[in-house]
């Protein structure tokens, strides 16, 4: 272990998280293309985020930049994918196999990431015990019985909005410790469960306003 | 037209833009069942935002609540969505029909939220020529021609990192107004270009870090 490491993992700045997988990406591209080192500087050229600001966000990370030459481009990358656990496989359910539920098993990029969704629930008949990319659908039902053999930490929350909290209370019975809701509904959990809200659709709102829909000036 | 809307739509605070699709999701829920009315207060206790902040929230619709009871939930729930721009038609392209973009075409979910998507393209002769769910797949070499006649004003971007700058470029070259970024790439575009980030696996980090992965503790 490094000594750079606490003994309890750090519970870092949202917006640092949130910034750490961009250089990620600049550097994957850079790393693509064969680029030796990069510097914050480079990097915030790049990506539109201050150069001190870099430099202290990947003050968290177990790497030093060289002055005047950067940080090595291949090791920044891995102590990023690292850093933010998308080199560790983490266990998964979906909760809902809909439409957006089907199209997030399906999606290989998850994995990439280190997202390993290992089974379904659904309540619709039509779907469970099928299987989707070799996912199995149980019945939502089964969520206590299978979750602890499945050994999934984290629930996928895509049902519809009538059924987020339900769903997400099943889940954190089921001994979920984190629930990733995709519906714009706000769940509700006790204090130790760790929540994260991708309602991508919330995005098209904020995108269609600044498109200046001039729809309602029309009525 | 109302007296209550300006002649050019408002540029409205992103961070309001983003609770309003909430306040849809509870409001959707209680017209499911079957509630007539609600008030802010309510709204506030359900959702962990403050009656004050929603009341001024809802201060930007064409709605007005009743002293006592509240707003009526029907017409709360469409002019919400009216205003949220959620029911109308919003053409767009998808750039990059990979596993996301795949997805993305497959999910119905967008179509609910008014984002019409009519074509996708890509460079993979495997899969130009295709169609997903009736949406075809064009050659991105395509894109100048088609776009026009296509109707689209949006383009949503799922292609790796690597070609996620030449994708928006190309994009707006066809004459796209907003670009919807599903890459971790911080895509550089001209001031009246509408860019908005949704980088679903940046969300992943966060959770990783909360749920307190424990894995770089044991190196």
């Amino acid at each position: 272990m490094s000594a750079a490491y606490n003994t309890t993992p750090e519970l870092l700045p949202e917006p640092t998280l949130r910034r750490l997988p961009w250089y990620l990406a600049y550097v994957s591209l850079l790393h693509s293309r064969g680029v030796e080192y990069v510097s914050s500087t480079q990097i915030a050229r790049e990506i539109n985020v201050d150069a001190s600001q870099i430099a202290k966000d990947l003050s968290f990370l177990n790497i030093k930049g060289k002055t005047r030459i950067g940080y090595e481009v291949e090791n920044l990358k891995s102590e990023l994918e690292y850093f933010l656990g998308f080199s560790e496989k983490h266990n998964a359910v979906m909760l809902g196999v809909g439409s957006l539920g089907r199209a997030l098993i399906q999606d290989s990029g998850l994995s990439r990431y280190g997202l390993n969704i290992v089974a379904g629930f659904d309540i619709d008949p039509t779907v469970v015990g099928t299987s989707i990319n070799d996912v199995p659908v149980f019945d939502i039902a089964e969520l206590d019985s299978r979750c602890p053999e499945l050994g999934a930490e984290i629930g996928v929350v895509a049902v519809p909005i009538e059924a987020a909290q339900e769903a997400a209370d099943c889940l954190v019975a089921a001994g979920i410790k984190a629930l990733w809701n995709f519906t714009p509904f706000r769940i509700r959990v006790a204090a130790d469960i760790v929540i994260q809200n991708t309602s991508i659709y919330s995005h098209l709102a904020v995108m269609y306003n600044r498109l200046g829909s001039r729809s309602f000036l029309d009525r």
